[in-house]
C-alpha cells in the first residue's frame, strides 16, 4: 500500500514509521525544509524524535500535491487550527479512491466542526472515506516500538478496515469502531480532565484523587456523548479512558503540566508562561461547558475547571466543589436517583 | 449512628476514621492486644498507619460480640480467607436491624463464594442487609483525608443509603449502585490485571502499554461480568476502572510489585520472596480463567498472565500474545466483527 502523512511533527513522523512497519511505502509532507531534508536523507527527525531511526520505507517531500498523488491512505497530522489551510488546496490532488485518516485532536474553533468533518469538507469527499485514529498513543513510546493499541473509527467498515491494515504491526494494534462522534469527543474533552487531574496533583493529592477525577470525568464526558448520539461503550475504551490514562500518567502532557502549576498556586498567565505556551484545554473547557449547558448535561468537573481557570475560584475550593454535592447513584444516566 | 469495624489492619482502621468523621461513634475490633490498646488509649495504629491520629470518636476492643452488640452498621475488614472464622461466632450477637458492609476483596477460595455471600451466610441474615464498598481507596491517602470517592453496592437501596450516610464526609464521597455482583467481581479480578501491568512495566514498557493493558483488561472483566449477570456500567466506574488505576499507579500494590519482578525476569518463587509474600492474583488468575472458560468468555490478558506465571511462557512473548491476535472491533460484545 502507498501512504502519505501530512505533517512532520512528532506524531506525524511516528505514524509514518508505524505505517512503514506495517508494510506501506510512506511519504511525509512537511513545511520545514530542514526537517523534510533530514527525514528524506538520513531517515531521522532530530527535532521531534531525537535518537529514533525511521524505517527505510519512509521518505519526505515539501510538495504536498506530490505526496498525496498516488496514496491509498493519507494521514492528517497538522495542528487542528491549520488543517483547513493545508487541506483546501489539495482537493483536486487527492485520488478518487484514497481514504483519509485524521490524527488530529480538538475541534476547529471558528466553526465548532470536528476534525473529520473539516477533512471531508475541505477535500469535498464523503464522510465514509474518512477515519479518525485515537488511543493511548504517546508518540515517543510508539517510536520506540513499545506495544500499544488504538481505535480506528469510521462510519464505513471498509474504510476503517483499510486504515487498520495500513498501520497494524507486532507493536501497534488497531481496533475498529463505527462511533466517529464518540472517538472525536473523547479527544476534544480529555484535555479538560487532564487539567483537573493536574490541578489536584499540584495540590498534593495522590492516586485515589487522580483515579476519582479520571473516572468521574469519564462519566461526564459519556453523558455529553450520549446527548450527541455517541455510543456509551466508546468512552471506557482506548480512545477515552485509555488515552486519558496515558495522558495523565505522562510528564509530557501540556494540559496536565499546566494544571499542576495552577494547583501549586500560580495564576493562569503565570502558568501559561511556565508551561511554555497555552494548553488546548484552557480554551476548550469553556466551549465544552457551553455545549453541555445547551444540552442540559451536568459536567461538574468541567465546570470546576472553568471556575478555577477563568472565574477566580480559589483552587482549594475545587475538591469541595466536587465532593460536597448531594450523594448520588453511580452511572451515566442523568436521572440517577439521589440518596437522601 | 453507632458503628463497628471488624479488623484493625490498615483499611479497617482507616474506615473507622472515615465513619467517625462522618459522625458515627465507632468501635474497632482487633485480635492483636497491642494494636487494640494503642487505638483505644492513644488513638493511633502505629503498625499500619504510622503518623496518623484517629478521631476522638474511634475506640477499640478485643471483644467482637461487644463491638457489634449495639451497632447500626458493622464493617468487615478482615482477610477474606479468615472471614468465616471471625463471623460465624457472631451470628447471635448482631442485632436484628444492623446492616453489614464488606470491605473485603476476592472470593472465599474453598467455596468460590463472593465475600458478601460469606457475610450473609455466616450471620444468617438476608442478602439485602449486606452492602459492599469498593473504589480507588488506598488506605494511607484516605487516612490523610485526601479526597476520593467510592461505590456502596447493595441489592437494597435502603441498605446502600444507610452505609453511604455512615461514611460520607467532606473528603469521602460514596456513590450507590445496585450491582453487587459487578462490584465484587471488579475487586476479585483487578489483581490479575495489576499483575499484567506490573509485568509489562518490568519489561520497560511505558504509559501507552499500561493504559492499553488496563483498558483492554477492563473489557475482558466486563465480558465476564455480563456473563454473570452484572451491569456493564459498573466496570468503567469507581470500583472497576477507578480502583484499577489507583492500584496500578501506587507503589504499594503487592500484585503490581510482584508483576514488576516477573517482568524483570525473576521466576515466580523468587518474585514471591522479593515481594515479601504471595500476591492474591497469583492464585486467583487460574480460578478466574477457569470460570471464564466454563462460560465461554475470552480473556486473553488473564490467559497470558496464567501462562507466564504457571506455564513457563517466556515473559517476552506476553506482548506478542496480546497484540498478534486477529484485528477486531472495539467493545465488549463477544460477537464483535473481525477485520480481515
Amino acid at each position: 500500500m502507498r501512504a502519505a502523512v501530512l505533517g512532520s511533527g512528532s506524531w506525524g513522523t511516528t505514524f509514518a514509521a508505524v505505517m512503514a512497519d506495517a508494510g506501506c511505502d510512506v511519504t511525509v509532507w512537511g513545511r520545514d525544509a530542514a526537517t523534510v531534508d533530514e527525514i528524506a536523507r538520513d531517515r531521522r527527525n532530530s527535532r521531534y524524535l531525537p535518537g529514533v531511526e525511521l524505517p527505510a520505507a519512509v521518505t519526505a517531500t515539501q510538495d504536498a500535491r506530490a505526496a498525496v498523488a498516488d496514496a491509498d491512505v493519507v494521514a492528517v497530522a497538522v495542528p487542528s487550527q491549520r488543517a483547513r489551510a493545508v487541506l483546501a488546496p489539495l482537493a483536486d490532488a487527492v485520488p478518487g479512491h484514497t481514504v483519509l485518516v485524521s490524527l488530529m485532536k480538538g475541534v476547529e474553533l471558528e466553526t465548532d466542526q470536528r476534525m473529520s468533518e473539516v477533512v471531508a469538507e475541505c477535500l469535498g469527499i464523503a464522510a465514509d472515506r474518512v477515519a479518525v485514529l485515537s488511543g493511548p498513543n504517546l508518540a515517543r513510546e510508539i517510536a520506540l516500538r513499545q506495544p500499544t493499541a488504538t481505535v480506528v473509527a469510521s462510519t464505513s467498515p471498509d474504510t476503517a478496515a483499510l486504515v487498520a491494515r495500513a498501520c497494524a504491526s507486532s507493536y501497534f494494534r488497531p481496533y475498529t469502531n463505527p462511533d466517529v462522534v464518540g472517538v472525536e469527543l473523547c479527544g476534544a474533552v480529555k484535555n479538560v480532565i487532564a487539567l483537573a487531574v493536574g490541578i489536584s496533583q499540584g495540590r498534593g493529592m495522590g492516586f485515589n484523587t487522580m483515579a476519582t477525577v479520571i473516572t468521574r470525568g469519564l462519566v461526564e464526558i459519556t453523558r455529553l456523548g450520549l446527548a450527541l448520539g455517541a455510543d456509551a461503550e466508546t468512552f471506557p475504551g482506548l480512545a477515552g479512558m485509555g488515552d486519558l490514562m496515558a495522558t495523565c500518567a505522562s510528564p509530557d502532557s501540556r494540559n496536565h503540566t499546566l494544571g499542576v502549576h495552577i494547583g501549586r498556586g500560580m495564576r493562569l498567565d503565570e502558568a501559561v508562561v511556565a508551561t511554555g505556551g497555552t494548553a488546548e484545554g484552557v480554551k476548550s473547557c469553556r466551549s465544552v461547558l457551553e455545549l453541555a449547558t445547551s444540552l442540559g448535561v451536568e459536567m461538574p468537573i468541567t465546570s470546576a475547571v472553568v471556575q478555577v481557570l477563568h472565574e477566580n475560584l480559589p483552587v482549594d475550593e475545587l475538591a469541595g466543589l466536587l465532593l460536597a454535592r448531594p450523594h448520588k447513584a453511580e452511572g451515566v444516566r442523568p436521572d440517577a436517583t439521589r440518596v437522601p
